[in-house]
């Protein structure tokens, strides 16, 4: 057990560090001035290029090896053996030059984005965006090598352990074919009448982050532990014992930041239900982005654009903005946040046009990786597939490619676990509502203590024990498919009555 | 020149991860939710074990030997090698399992400190305290065995470099024969009328911000590379090209705020003013906190506390807080200003008995650190001493050993780099006004340009290339002494005419 447990010790350190660089990526979104933006770049490339340094130190092989040949028979000391294996793999992989390039890259890509989206100026980013995919394409071409995978694939594995592009490609598939058909029904099916009433504003922002802070705390978030702040780019972020989110708030609509909110509040609660005996260690944290989307998704889409969250919510907004008359009746608010419209910005997207943007971005990352795609033809491919996926040409770059942080901020790969997080979002809400038939009434009630003990014990608390299929199979008795999320869809937008 | 080369890389890194806990750090005191500091006390103990290793690595001492046996020609270089020898004597001094559990105590207590502060309860802390003053004695023991001085010189190394007991003795027993006399003519002079009129609050915190903002701005302070925020205890902390100042509000009083405000402004001058082509590395920063306090003390007391400045600034106040009156006078707020009142205090302390409130606590952490004062007595001698230096008795330990967060953070051997400060600010801007007739007539317009200049060209830009009484030498002409320092109290507080 001795070399496991210098295992443990080396990985506390780098779960520390990580957990530092977690704390600066949120100051530098949320605070840094932007005279700060180069030294900060020093600081998390020296902290990457520390942390890089440590998973690969020639002991760490032997280390591996030896605590391997007399396996924990502790099956949470035995699944974080396998995860540090994991990680000592994707690091090894690559030279220490190449993470600490990269890093610096991608913050310096990150904050000429910043300035560049509000511009729709992609010219103004596409060389530091060139730069960035030059380096991740060596990445994605070491591990592809090192793990006997596609590149694209090997990029996949650091967000979603194990997935494979045909994986991807069948549920993906089953969508494409289901989904235009679905939304040409649902479209139909909503001009049947004028539609829902709009609310109109202007909403005052501190009201805004006053309701958002009730609904947070309604769903469990302990502000002991967290943070509410403002982001271009909202996100979740900090520590699971100090989780951060961020919204950016719109007088004219406060539902996009309040569902905003909603959403990011489903993943700290992961993060802060991940078990704190595993703090630091590679199998206490997320089983992965898909699992992570799922609660988040399942927060937002699943429960508080639902009948019942919006029963009980539908008074606190009255009160909220101090308004009244039918457009705030819980019924109407329903149809408002369930309603459907083609759009180009996928955070914007509701639930039935979002995969369309998300296998949007996975081919045209895959056609970047693999080389079929330019930089510099970047912007019209994206064009061309909204058009082909949606109908829809956005008017400058801002509403297209520069719209998303991801790419500039050196994730490829990432963005598939989005609609994966979707499909494991209603497969896990129909689950546990089918296992626990409290849950549903609570959250009427605006209670959502039933359903985050079910998620504590199903899905919070079982963080990197096994594989996201497995962890699905044991909550779900199923691995991730795609009927819940479709039978979610036929339920909400076509089945129902008002 | 490759070992100095080597040495260069490796000082780049340690200095970016030194920038890395100054920010967090800087979170923890501003933004961190008290439940997330167990974490931050994990990412800061692993941030200074990890520096402390790449200081320590065994090729450390060979590459220090290979670098000074050939040493750099080049003024600057041959000064950073000589502060990367002195940086590697302290790492070495001490064992890397020492550092992680200081770094540990100091989190602790200092969040304990911070609950245990307004309540004025100490034995709250006096055991965290305890944990904190045996580590730092154990750690003060092992560098006085390396370097042959004593155990607390030990540390007033590690932030006034080279720096005696004998020295500090030699200045403060200087000021301890002048002062008395000097605070009693002081305190009679003052009461030859009925003193300054008072003025009536409450002030508004956002018009206290706004014109905290607008006088930093004239200061030459830089939004685009710092910010302005609240905390418990302000300080000046973040990066040099980040520089984050803090302060608190009272309602009732705006000038304690203000006026530390603009301390602040001057240690965020100092930290700006650095050689940027010496980020990072070791003599690229401020040369001792003795010089750091000058800077600070310079801005606050020399010049903002002065005529030149109150002229300028009396109309901006009045108009920030829509005020009017002979209370709002620029004479009347010069003799508020610089009226003198022996307090409990140091922080609120005016600079005439400020130097009591060092020499106390240079006397008890002395003491504490010889072996000669428990922990447990520290409050009754705390009491004793205040007796003895300026006639008061603290009504609680929040009036009296808790008032500092300095001890409960691990910091000895700090407070008398203060008054040191004090001293080198009267000489500093006695020679600077001498040299630059300008620079007077300028600070009467609210322009801070000449100061800047000259401050920039003799202190700010010339970094750690040489030791504190040499960069004082080159600017004034003699090393740090007491003559300037009792020329300006004479001259302010018995000279005057208003």
């Amino acid at each position: 057990m001795d070399a496991y447990r210098d295992l443990e010790n080396i990985f506390r350190r780098i779960g520390a560090l990580g957990d530092a660089e977690g704390v600066l990526h949120w100051d530098m979104s949320v605070i840094m001035p932007l005279g700060g933006a180069d030294a900060r770049a020093e600081q998390l490339a020296a902290l990457k290029l520390t942390n890089h340094e440590l998973l690969t130190a020639p002991r760490m092989a032997d280390l591996l090896d030896q605590a391997e040949a007399v396996p924990p028979s502790d099956d949470w000391q035995a699944a974080n053996l396998r995860e540090m294996r994991r990680r000592w793999r994707h690091a090894t992989a690559i030279e220490a030059g190449l993470v600490e390039a990269l890093s610096r890259a991608s913050s310096r890509c990150e904050m000429i984005w910043r300035d560049a989206r509000p511009d729709g100026d992609f010219a103004a980013v596409s060389g530091a965006l060139g730069e960035v995919l030059d380096l991740v394409r060596d990445k994605a071409a070491c591990k592809a090598e090192a793990f006997g995978v596609l590149p694209y694939e090997a990029l996949l594995d650091q967000y979603e352990p194990g997935i494979r592009v045909t994986d991807i490609d069948h549920l993906f598939d089953d969508l494409a074919a289901f989904l235009p058909g679905f939304l040409h029904n649902v479209m139909e099916f909503q001009a049947r009448d004028s539609g829902p009433e709009a609310l109109v504003g202007p909403f005052d922002v501190g009201s805004q982050r006053q309701l958002g802070i009730d609904l947070m705390s309604h769903v469990g978030f302990d502000f002991d532990h967290g943070r509410l702040d403002v982001s271009l780019h909202p996100f979740c972020g900090g520590v699971p014992d100090d989780v951060r989110i961020t919204t950016r708030y719109n007088e004219d609509d406060f539902a996009h930041s309040l569902m905003g909110v909603l959403h990011e509040t489903g993943h700290a609660m992961y993060e802060r239900g991940l078990p704190e005996a595993w703090r630091l260690q590679p199998v206490g944290q997320a089983r992965g982005m898909a699992m992570h989307e799922s609660q988040s998704l399942l927060i937002e889409m699943q429960v508080c654009r639902g009948q019942e969250f919006l029963s009980f919510a539908a008074p606190l907004m009255r009160r909220a903005f101090g308004a009244d008359g039918s457009a705030w009746s819980h019924e109407n608010l329903y149809r408002l946040y369930t309603s459907v419209r083609p759009d180009f910005i996928r955070v914007d997207a509701d639930e039935v046009t979002y995969p369309a943007h998300i296998i949007l971005r996975y081919r045209l990352e895959r056609a970047l990786i693999d080389g079929d795609l330019t930089i510099a033809d970047l912007p019209s491919a994206w064009n061309d597939a909204m058009g082909e996926l949606l109908g829809l040409t956005p008017p400058s770059d801002r509403e297209g490619c520069l719209q998303d942080i991801h790419w500039y901020d050196g994730a490829f790969g990432y963005f598939p676990t989005y609609t994966m997080g979707a499909l494991a979002a209603a497969q896990i809400f129909a689950a546990a509502d089918k296992q626990d038939g409290e849950i549903k009434p609570a959250i009427r009630r605006g209670d959502f203590a039933p359903l985050m003990r079910w998620l504590r014990a199903n899905i919070h608390g079982q963080a990197s024990i096994a594989g996201t299929d497995d962890i699905l199979h044991g909550a779900t008795g199923e691995p991730l498919g795609t009927r819940a999320f479709k039978a979610h869809l036929q339920s909400r937008y076509l089945d129902r009555s008002t």
